[in-house]
């Protein structure tokens, strides 16, 4: 289905580096030979079924982010837009971006480096039965709903997923979803749960154990092995 | 609290060692100098709190164990029992080694080899208000509910922990919890939530993100790292 549509892809890159005690912003934080930001550019440039990519950073690292986009190959990145201060607000930002004749958006975190290909395609390909679709592995450990210090609920962990980026999202679903009021979108922890407030319908894709979310120094110390 | 009270512990390391791709149990693979079962054991034993320890080990292992035990300076290790075929079996085993006048229990997974003395305290403490306490961390990926393939809910991330062990719990609520029918008990991914199904009053306290739980070989990796 992806061949046949107009799809593109928002990396949101707008966070600091304040978490991993590093001035720079996170995405501009070096992760092996490379700044973090340019594995998943990298990446998603080099995905055939991909026709267009967004950056969102924070103000004043448009032009570096730029100057790394025009290093790569197939030259994919039409723009480097500044981001908000939530995640919503930059995802927003990226999606104004995106051309009205995409068909398909994928959004994607620059804190996760290690993205495969193959994730992004059975993303998109999901995207044929559904409004959205987003990659989900098992959790390891037992969850615990909490109110005032006391366990309320254990849900099923067996119904449970932890969810991962690229999420992917027909362009009409996406853009209705960050047309709901700002206080929807300040809630909201991923875009999948935007689409799903909106109505729309959202499939779990089998993710990545690999796909690590650089958060903490350690997380960080854990990608810089890896590369 | 802890210290007027009979405290025991009962350490759970009943698993094979097949998702690490070891031939020996879980909790007898090393980490360090020692079996992954040592730390943990060491750790409680010179807990002052703590009267009073119960190994659940596979069968064929519990001559290790006791071993592994009479090298430990406190040898608070009163028992070395045989472990069930599921999680909730091999806690119970534990729990009829454990002493009627023990008043408060802690169940601790082998699988856990850097859990604190401090972790342990915060747990016991809790028990003056609750009749069970886990230790909790924040979750830093977004979880959903997942049926036939598609989100069913996104649950608040903020009011979800993921939980550890050391568990804690009065020793009469965790004796009725295990009292409970065998489907009841095998449906349970942690003690807590028998407790919880059973009526009692669970806290959760401040966990230890450094509190690891070894369950594929990239988790043993990064443990044999930090010692």
């Amino acid at each position: 289905m992806a061949d046949l549509l107009t799809s593109w892809a928002i990396v949101v890159g707008a966070g600091d580096g304040r978490r991993l005690g590093d001035d720079r912003p996170k995405a501009f934080v070096g992760v092996g030979d490379e700044v973090m930001l340019a594995h998943s550019v990298r990446m998603l440039d080099g995905h055939s079924a991909l026709d267009g990519i967004v950056l969102v950073v924070p103000e004043g690292w448009e032009e570096p982010a730029t100057l790394l986009a025009d290093d790569l190959v197939a030259g994919k990145v039409a723009a480097a837009v500044t981001g908000g201060s939530t995640r919503a607000a930059s995802v927003a930002a990226g999606l104004a971006a995106v051309p009205d004749d995409a068909d398909l958006i994928l959004v994607h975190d620059a804190a996760r480096p290690f993205a495969t290909p193959a994730l992004v395609s059975r993303v998109l390909e999901a995207l044929g039965q559904a409004d959205g679709a987003v990659p989900g592995v098992p959790l390891t450990d037992t969850v615990k709903r909490v109110s005032a210090g006391l366990v309320v609920e254990t849900p099923d962990r067996s119904t449970l997923v932890a969810v991962q980026t690229p999420q992917g999202f027909r362009a009409d679903a996406l853009r209705r979803a960050y047309a709901q009021p700002a206080e929807v979108l300040a809630a909201a922890t991923d875009c999948a749960s935007l689409v799903e407030v909106a109505g729309g319908r959202v499939a779990v894709v089998e993710g990545d154990p690999a796909n690590l979310k650089v958060t903490t120094p350690a997380d960080l110390a854990e990608a810089r092995r890896r590369c």
